[in-house]
């Protein structure tokens, strides 16, 4: 395919794997660009950036395809090292970087001169705009239906990508709902140039987690994600279980809630526990509305060759809808 | 265009204006017609049957075109003459109904016994599939973007569209978040006969509603809607305003808020004083996500050439962005 994403990025197919804590690491990362995607390492799942270092490394010795850093800024007590990533994004040399969280306008000046393309994930379109403005080279707009950080807008993408696509002069990557072919052709439709996916890349065979985490998201229907911490405005999209149940309804009851009340939870929430040791209820697990739509567990290469067999296949079906003189006009 | 939808309903695109009570009359609705639409009369604006059976005699005198009558049912402490309205229905020679609010098996023997086609228009997967399997011809699926009653599952058509069109062998119309070539691209592309939508005919030259409604329309942005009644489980999706914060505020208040809390705002709703008297605050007035696309108040039929002509050329770029290599396999 050729799109402004797969030019921009040198890729065969304008499918990103989105940057996933715990699970973005070099196994399902060079599977993703092996199979002619983007695959993306995540920062946070490092401790420090000679353990991100080593991950990149370790990136390079299973794929030769272009591959990305994400790079996420969330508000924490205990920071996470973001100048030693940034260091280390630059000094191993990666050409693609994932921004998310934050307006990456502080980072954008050090990554272009080093000669790096920045993606920047967000939720909003004022915020994509603000981007466009810093210098991202391409946005990834993340609809309402996003596993993880939605935002507070609740904006889904049928909506979102078409007013990005409007508004920004740079291309934007659609994120967010997408887990077949029906979604990557309905997001070109909307006007974006590429699709990033999450959860899909969580349920295949390569996702470096356990195999009862990608049986839940097979099992998992569109009605069994929750929307946890709305209180606190830090909004997180996870799949039902026992830890989302206590906190959603923690945050409903009569009486309202505050941080307080959700602190001894908050500090058993890591999605670590339950990725790797496949305890459903062990930890909250990240994971998008596209949940309903996930039925099998193939590989990287499977999945995006379906996928891009089942887009052209729908674009075609809609366009057999017109006329031949409507085709003409 | 030719589509499941355009063969059945007879019509030229597959384009359906969706039922609004107050909006939904024979003005807007014979334009929508008249345009190649298929133009819907909502039965709950008239208080009899005998007012409904006038309103479709005029239609019948402003167009020569199909159409269809919306029948709504809600729970209401002085439900209106439902039976009424369906001896109407029938008596009036129509031939296509939109259903919605409830399951409408009690309805489907009498109608299709009357040789009328039924679109049965809801907001989750298990009501579609039980509407099929009651019978109904057609299944509007209405994502959470829609104006009105999204339900409360939360689904956006991204995921919902698909996994109707997967699971129903019915013909399937998207409705909700669309007001554009893009949207109709996309709900095409997802596998959808057709489209449907309110919101953006309410902002047309021939919707009978105060010019003041259109360009509150008009001006309201993605963020400009509000969920209102979600503690009834009875949301409703509206325009933000005066009524709507009021009733918003008193849901989130610490200590919860009960239905007797809400009943003086309730009576007070009522979303045709607005419309009529052009007053934003002075009702509630139902509007969709899709308020942030819509930018312009076009003739029905201006609004239905261009979102052809923009849907067409929407799919012709995705389609582009396959190489011949790709389109041969």
């Amino acid at each position: 395919m050729k799109t402004r994403i797969t030019e921009l990025l040198g890729i065969r197919y304008p499918i990103i794997q989105g940057g996933m804590q715990w699970v973005g690491k070099p196994e399902l990362a060079s599977a993703v660009s092996n199979a002619g995607g983007l695959g993306i390492i995540t920062a946070l799942t490092y401790p420090t950036g000679e353990a991100l270092a080593a991950a990149i490394e370790r990136m390079r010795s299973l794929t030769d395809k272009p591959f990305a850093v994400n790079l996420t800024i969330l508000p924490a007590a205990k920071p996470p090292p973001y100048a030693d990533y940034v260091d280390t994004i630059i000094a191993s040399g990666v050409k693609i970087v994932e921004t998310a969280g934050n307006n990456p306008r502080e980072y954008v000046e050090r990554f272009k001169a080093a000669g790096i393309n920045i993606l920047h994930k967000c939720t909003s379109l004022r915020h994509a705009m603000s981007a466009e403005r810093a210098g991202v080279d391409v946005v990834s707009i993340d609809g309402f239906e996003c596993a993880g950080h939605p935002g507070e807008d609740d904006v889904p993408g049928l909506v979102l990508i078409p007013m990005a696509a409007k508004a920004l002069r740079i291309p934007i990557v659609a994120s967010g709902g997408i887990a077949d072919g029906y979604g990557m052709a309905a997001a070109l439709a909307l006007g974006a140039d590429g699709i990033n996916m999450g959860t899909r890349f969580e349920a295949t065979q390569e996702a470096p987690i356990h195999q009862n985490i990608k049986d839940a998201l097979v099992a998992a229907t569109e009605r069994d994600t929750r929307l946890m911490f709305r209180t606190l405005r830090n909004t997180a999209r996870v799949l039902k279980n026992a830890i989302s149940e206590e906190v959603v309804a923690l945050e409903r009851r009569p009486g309202g809630c505050v941080y307080e009340d959700l602190r001894p939870l908050v500090a058993g929430v890591r999605g670590r526990a339950a990725l790797e040791s496949g305890d459903v209820d062990g930890g909250v697990v990240s994971a998008g509305l596209c949940v309903g739509l996930i039925d099998d567990i193939p590989t990287c290469d499977e999945l995006i060759k379906r996928m891009v067999r089942e887009c052209k296949a729908h674009l075609d079906r809609a366009n057999g809808f017109f006329t031949a003189e409507e085709c003409r006009s």
